[in-house]
């Protein structure tokens, strides 16, 4: 039986950030800045952030290992019998925010977590997964983002990318507007089967698939022309963005209930958005595409039965 | 014993939502648009926007009346014996968002529920009251505000005002930032003593004294002139009320909650916002007397013991 090796995961999560930041670096030609930080109640983490660049009007990739005496409900959904107990949470989080609407926004997220009990075996999880949110779509972008996270998973076996994709449909869905966030790619909690190894493999997978999926998106689209017309829609459509975030996600929930870093949590907010009443696309416009076509959950690898 | 007259509660709603939108076209010299809508579940409402007016960006003042089977978490904080009842709901809901960074943006709400049982007397309650956000403040417009606050709540007990201008402080502040949305004004909730007449006026009070707390103050601050620095810093604090707003009001929650029309509930929005990570005022500004000095939940009449 394999034991929880920590501290393995740890050095994983750092080096993905590391590995992360430098690929974005190079294409943006800007650094990102980095803000350590400690935790009153134990922990602390890795901010970076990268404002007006280039390529993104604003990226975070953040690192954090918090613990705690009681762990919120909302990273126990599953689990409420762990509700209340000593725990470590370590992650890697990350979403980018592109100036040119032609870029999509990209968000990635691994993390590990432990509850312990005293005389009893700690119970350990792993949880991520990256999902695109395109403002206009291209379907060989679609494509390719979802082959990179098939690929991924395959190892693992055949059922991984198909649950782990529909998860993805179904947890990035704004309810209130009936409507995904954007084109999905994977997502999954709670794995903590079949060992402790073979878990974290596949999160090992899955945090290095993201920076393949999404870079050759950004070099293919980075240069495409756009106008007042094409930033208005992203920023009307970013408004979504802060709408999942702050009534749905999980882990921006979890992060203001457990005492996180607001600004580290909250650089996921997009630097400019825009909300107008009954704001409504144009019938047979491009902006239309992205509902009729792109934010309708789909097998894009035509593999799923 | 006084028994509740809901059709009473909704004309005079109906009245209000028109006379507030009558004064506030007055000032901006545009007229509201309105989108009368029906529910499915049950009901339905009168949603009136100006966007874009001489002195309002956007503003929204709604009119709804929704009935259902079940009465959600979100509406019975404090009853939660009435949770699942059948349950009626109506109210006024307001918020203006001015262009002006000078001129605050102000927020209103009176509403009245009914959970109704079977072969049990229906339990009804009002709440409300309205609050103000400045972003460059006046000692003068926070003590004319908090004035007419007051004022319509004397006649009804001494102990109201400073009993509801606490309930707003606590009510309306951002835990995961350490701070007040604004400079405060009046809230309650579960008003039922000592009977329905009594709530009722105490209620159709603090509705008819929003306009007379608020006007005022537009007038006298529509035209300072501003640049871009105050624009900035009034977008960037319009975040603050996107986070309050989606993470803890509980009547955007119960709207989202109870199904209520989503266009009508996030019309509370503001029209443009900016976050940037880590964003800071400069010590000694005009833009950090507003945490000093504003943000400070205080007695601004000088008669709360």
């Amino acid at each position: 039986m394999s034991v929880p090796d920590i501290n393995a995961v740890k050095n994983y999560l750092l080096g993905l950030q590391d590995s992360i930041c430098e690929k974005l670096q190079q294409i943006d030609n800007k650094q990102f800045i980095e803000d350590s930080w400690v935790r009153e109640a134990g922990g602390g983490g890795r901010t970076r952030v990268l404002s007006q660049g280039s390529v993104i009007e604003k990226g975070g990739v953040n690192f954090s290992h918090v613990h705690g005496d009681k762990l919120p409900a909302s990273a126990t959904a599953h689990r409420p019998e762990l509700a209340g107990r000593h725990f470590q949470a370590m992650g890697v989080s990350l979403v980018i925010h592109p100036h040119n609407p032609h870029v999509p926004t990209s968000h990635a997220n691994v993390r590990c977590f432990v509850a312990e009990k005293e005389n009893e075996a700690p119970v350990w999880w792993f949880g991520g997964g990256f999902d695109l949110t395109p403002y206009y779509g291209v379907d060989e972008d679609c494509i390719h983002w979802h082959q990179v996270a098939h690929d991924a998973c395959e190892p693992f076996g055949e059922d991984i990318y198909p649950r782990f994709k529909k998860w993805c449909d179904d947890y990035f869905y704004l309810k209130h507007r009936n409507e995904p966030r954007g084109i999905g790619g994977l997502f999954f909690d709670d794995l903590n089967e079949p060992d402790f190894d073979t878990s974290f493999a596949l999160m090992r997978a899955i945090g290095d698939a993201y920076i393949k999926a999404y870079l050759p998106i950004v070099q293919k689209r980075r240069d495409v022309p756009y106008g007042e017309r094409e930033r208005n829609f992203q920023l009307h459509r970013r408004g979504r963005y802060v709408e999942f975030n702050l009534v749905y996600d999980r882990g921006t929930l979890f992060g203001l209930q457990s005492g996180g870093r607001t600004e580290s949590i909250l650089m996921s907010l997009p630097p400019e958005v825009r909300w107008s009443y009954d704001w409504q696309v144009e019938p047979g416009s491009a902006e239309a595409r992205l509902y009729e076509h792109y934010l309708q959950p789909k097998d894009w690898l035509g593999e799923i039965k």
